[in-house]
């Protein structure tokens, strides 16, 4: 990790294997999206006369959520570090784990998959638009913000416990706690703030629904708890005695 | 690998270790299909009157599709791959990683697998006929096999992750993953296009119930989407350097 | 394995470390009991004027069964091989793998299991009588033992399948498995057979109910069941080379 | 381990590292106490009108607790030992596995944590109250105890036999198995004695809820169910040979 200047990153950015984890990127959201936004208009198909949601379509998000998260880190965990989500990778960026080139990239291909995975939603499913997500009308912003980005903290702070390398060779458990704790945030705050906790999915179902109401309560939050996320576990609860040994978690995968 | 000709491949499909291999196949699909189909015909029972179905039936087809594919490929991953599903299998065959005639013959055993669980349910289960899968009335054949496709190639492109050798061997979550993204599917197509995902599911209980509408849409889409899936994941994510190595996946098995 | 006597398979059945398994299997089967029925009488309490049980309940019962006989199995898995179901019991011994006499105690071990749950159960939640199981009204016994009887095949299948120490030594995912078979299960059954696939609970309830109406129904099938899993596991799908290495697998920790 | 004077063990529970495992308590409780908070204040929302809940809240209610406690324990695990829950860490200071100033100290970061988590979701989602534990009116208060009793009996047996060293080096399952108790625990409970099963989170939700009434019905029953199960792992299912080899499994860490 000798040489960091700009450029040398930038290289590092374009190689083919770093290529290949982002249309890891774009697959893993791609597919996260497409789940979990297919669920929320089946959830809207089967109640069209209701404006609230219900119980039974918040169990259905959140085990959407759980369960397509799961699978998508999995998948994409050897190559791209499998962060399927913005906030997780600025909070991997911000802990030094991702060089920022390499970041924008990841949100580049996080962003388009979403966006594409809600055209084809729409562009299939006749007769249902594409939700975008809400906050309630008797939260503030401020106040859902704030719950987004606590939930975020709970979720990067789980991908940065999992992606550890101290937890040892058999952590493929990892890719499923990040699904249950994804789950479990959506129990709490889908009829609060909404329980995107990705401005990936946040963003592409806004594009496609026509509405950026509320937008910036899906980046703000989540991006400051991602940042403290990473922050507080690498310094805090796991620092790390001897840096460059483990930056190699997906540096190593990318350079 | 060297010898590839037609003759020694099909000597290699009836060794007792392949013939084993259909076996483990027949077992899981059947339990698979039985669970699944069961549940469906459970939903039906506690809502006679009502034609279209519920967030709640949604759940229920959701939760035994995850739980009864992850068990399924558990069950049968050390001695055929565990496929479970005929899509699956047309992937690995596209991608090299079972020979053609192997491949008619999980299919075979695949789809009598399907055919007798749900005779059985027919046959147990008195007052409940036995449901075909159904797309909704405004989605078209296309917009139904595309998603069905999409699906399809999220399910594929998972079974060719959790089978990659480079994952280690600690990877029996693989299995586990398999069904979660099977779960997630069903949440975001089961009431657009039915969230089949197996052709093999919908030829069993398309043959018992005696209604083959919409046939073509759970074989079309999932079939490319299968072929596609294996093609990326094996040419585009996770290229194979040395092809043989990687090959012994599941003919080390079988041969 | 040389001496076989039944007085040598006797004294094995009540060594120390064979007295801790039976402790086990009742702390195990107590707490899946336990749960199972408890979930069962919420089910009751939250629709006391409904005959019939709907979807809701019908989750509840395949969740709560999923998660407590996933935790069950795992908790006594190294030390009694973690049954918590006398039909897996049967597989176990018709197999070879446990003798004659630590089947009986491992047998006696999980009624007095379940009928104590049930007792605690009566004795502290006041206004909700202990349900027993029940088959639907439209389906014969015959038929409703056929059911049990191929879930259970499927359960024991997959002990067997969890069990088999060729898995490596990474397969504390068996135990999830186990679980999940359980819960998809129900979703397939629940509604007709009833879907205990489990004598024990069965028997339990029973007692504490006091009616043993198609209790035969919840014995012969799932005893049937799993004698021919275990069969067609050890001699058709995983035919076993070397026995003596093989049997070693719950015996190595009893004797 | 041969020095235990008290004053050793007070600088033992002030180390750097013994800090970080406070931190870490934190950090899990207030995530896995938001999480379950969250989702019942989550289920009155949906019910306004509705005094007794239903299945759908018993399920988002266990649900949330399966979910948030796996990874809460999860992401704990490798500094804290993960209890996340009083009565955990009381059953592992009664079976000698921390010291008692330890455990004071992880008791006052679990409090800490429950009622903080408490105070930000009462602040920030206005329009709905901080719903506190309570118990069924048909349920006597000691019937409730001793349920709450058996079902922490059932948690604390299952972190005992997931933190069991001779469970080997990949039993990052015991996370998703403690989670998977937990929420089975909930189904069999929740609709009778509230399914606290952790006195921190009902003391927490009670402090802001401003309501302390059966407050000693979740630590009573708890505590002694812990210690009960400590007791019974470690000397009668478990016993352990030599004593300071198995201890090291958390007090390594610590001190």
């Amino acid at each position: 990790m000798a040489p960091t200047s700009l450029a040398f990153r930038c290289r590092q950015s374009i190689t083919p294997t770093a290529i290949r984890s982002y249309v890891a990127e774009f697959i893993s959201t791609f597919f996260y999206v497409f789940s979990v936004v297919g669920a929320s208009m089946a959830s809207q198909k089967y109640m069209p006369g209701i404006t609230t949601a219900d119980l039974s379509s918040l169990l259905v998000a959140a085990i959407a959520n759980a369960f397509a998260l799961a699978s998508a880190v999995y998948i994409a965990a050897n190559i791209s570090g499998g962060h399927v989500n913005p906030a997780v990778t600025f909070g991997m960026a911000v802990g030094g784990h991702v060089s920022v080139p390499t970041a924008l990239f990841y949100w580049f291909a996080q962003m388009l998959a979403s966006v594409m995975a809600c055209i084809i939603l729409r562009a299939t499913i006749v007769g249902q638009h594409v939700p975008s997500y809400a906050i309630a009308d008797e939260m503030t912003g401020f106040g859902a913000s704030v719950v987004e980005g606590v939930l975020t903290f709970a979720l990067v702070y789980t991908v940065f416990a999992a992606s550890n390398p101290r937890r040892g060779p058999c952590n493929a458990i990892g890719a499923v706690m990040i699904g249950l704790i994804a789950g479990a945030n959506v129990l709490a705050a889908g009829p609060f703030s909404g329980g995107s906790v990705n401005p990936a999915c946040a963003f592409g179902s806004a594009i496609v629904a026509g509405s950026f109401k509320n937008q910036a309560v899906y980046w703000v939050g989540p991006l400051i708890g991602a940042a403290l996320a990473g922050i507080v576990h690498d310094n805090v609860v796991f620092p790390i005695e001897n840096v460059d040994s483990f930056r190699g978690v997906s540096e190593a995968v990318i350079a």
